[in-house]
């Protein structure tokens, strides 16, 4: 094993249980060795995704029993390897990491990462930017890549102000494809519209279903990317024509979906589910390259993130409160010593 | 035209408006004349199925304008032919019918009939099993094709005391495969066991969720057919192994369906609808065919419908408040004077 000025203590954000933010802990933790085909990341920066706070509330089914290491993608610069080929070449490399689905997070001075997790970063990208290169660019790859191979030219997104529904309309745009973004706030409406999005509905507004139904009509919208749940499922398959499917990937409702049984019967509509590590998993070597390869290139114009806030470990429960309070706007970065 | 006894005036059940039972009346309308390619039938009887409620609460979005006469199935003899070869072939005859999607339906003395909707019954059949040979015997036929295609050895399915539970048991058996029957009272287990069911819980005991759970697990169930909606889609999706399907093809809770949206996101689980016209309608010409056959060969044994009471049409109220009340133990039927 190869190991490079690495202290034996670091500092890690801990989840005692999954339930929720009170759960957060920080605590000094021995820093692991890594063994063979993986490596110890010296982390720079971690975002606070939404996917994280399911994870903190046990929503995500992650089954790895508590405490953990919260933190589902960072970067950092690979202090040592545990021998292998991929793992030596990594040493020293800048790279973009995600916690495996058994191991610990992100969120602490060192993780260790198996090599199949660690994505060397392009040099012109910054460790902050290279940060945000996997969870929400590959999202918004893989939810156009989907809306193309089956031929859908309007596709309807919910939480449209996030990070990711930035994204999605800057690449839809390039793509022919229409977004209809649906948000909650009148400030997140004009925020949209100085970005560039047309077509913005409020759903604290009024006549939102009514407004829902006639655009989806006319745009003849069967394909929605639902990341809020709760009501808005089923107001989504009620507005959409025939044959319309919402594909949920996330609860930002914090409730259970809920929608007309009638909708589904005699309109022949479905919900489905999207996760990006399955979806990965399902794509070919080459797909899974190109898309890779076009997060990377794309990190630093359309598939951005801006950054509104950076958290020191010791100060996670502060940065996952401001996170929760104002999801859009920027993201909350959680950065180590 | 011809016409054959019929005489001007009918009594009939009026829906006033989508509003369930208490917008039910029942009139004397004109016996209506039949176009060209379709007959007149006068009706010997007709079953309330679940759909009929749904159709009366104005949960099956038919998009008829109310006042408008219910009753989705039902048998009688032709007696009248508005001409064209097949209308004229079926004059006289015994026919199964159905109410087309813009027309008035069977709860009359009367009703004109599309050619495609009338559907000569086997002689073996008298006209009281006739009555019940389309919905819920095609339906059954239709769910078991849906499993076998998909090569499922396991089936779920709720609402199982019902009619079409009792079939999908029968034809299951012979098929190789096993329901997983949901009821939701003591008294309908012990009726399942008596008609030989194997698999059986009752959604009401304290443990049915680990039951359910356990046992999907086990026999790999990964297609539940549910009738109900409300928290049991949820509850059938949270207890199936990963990529299972619910196929939602009622709403006798009356309550939209609920689901864990991690369910659909983590476990790569969906939702969808199943409505027998529209699947129907995308079979080949043979598959019609062979099923409408097999429906007939089997209105007698598998596809059986016990009988528990008649009413008269002037006692429609009396008859769908019986339904509602008691929807296993065998149908109530409406039979015209």
């Amino acid at each position: 094993m190869s190991q490079n000025h690495v202290p034996d203590q670091m500092t890690t954000v801990v989840l005692e249980s999954y339930s929720g933010v009170a759960a957060l802990r920080v605590e000094q933790r021995s820093v692991p060795k890594p063994g063979r085909s993986e490596v110890l990341i010296k982390i720079a920066a971690s975002p606070i995704n939404p996917s994280d706070l399911s994870f903190i509330e046990g929503l995500y089914n992650m089954r790895q029993p508590a405490p953990v290491i919260p933190g589902l993608e960072g970067s950092g610069t690979v202090v040592a390897s545990g021998g292998g080929f991929r793992a030596n070449y990594l040493l020293a490399k800048a790279v973009a990491c995600t916690a495996s689905a058994r191991g610990n997070g992100v969120w602490a001075e060192y993780m260790l990462c198996g090599v199949d997790s660690a994505f060397p970063l392009n040099k012109s990208l910054s460790l902050e930017q290279g940060a945000m290169s996997i969870v929400n660019p590959l999202t918004a790859l893989a939810l156009i890549s989907i809306a193309k191979s089956s031929g859908h030219k309007t596709i309807i997104h919910t939480a449209a102000a996030s990070t990711l529904g930035l994204m999605l309309n800057r690449l839809a745009r390039k793509e022919g494809i229409e977004v209809i973004n649906i948000v909650r706030r009148m400030e997140q409406v004009d925020f949209l519209k100085e970005q560039g999005a047309e077509l913005i509905l409020n759903s604290s507004e009024a006549h939102f279903a009514d407004s829902l139904q006639e655009i989806c009509q006319r745009k003849h919208a069967r394909l929605a990317f639902d990341a809020v749940s709760g009501a808005m499922t089923g107001q989504l398959l009620e507005a959409m024509p025939s044959k319309s499917k919402v594909t949920v990937y996330g609860g930002l409702s914090g409730e259970a979906l809920m929608a007309h049984p009638g909708q589904l019967i005699t309109q022949n509509k479905k919900i489905e589910g999207f996760w990006l590590s399955p979806w990965l998993a399902r794509q070919s070597m080459l797909k899974k390259i190109h898309i890779w390869r076009k997060a990377q290139k794309l990190v630093s114009s359309d598939l951005r993130s801006a950054v509104r806030a950076r958290y020191p470990l010791e100060d996670i429960k502060k940065a996952v409160m401001d996170y929760q309070n104002q999801m859009t706007g920027g993201k909350v970065l959680i950065v180590p010593n």
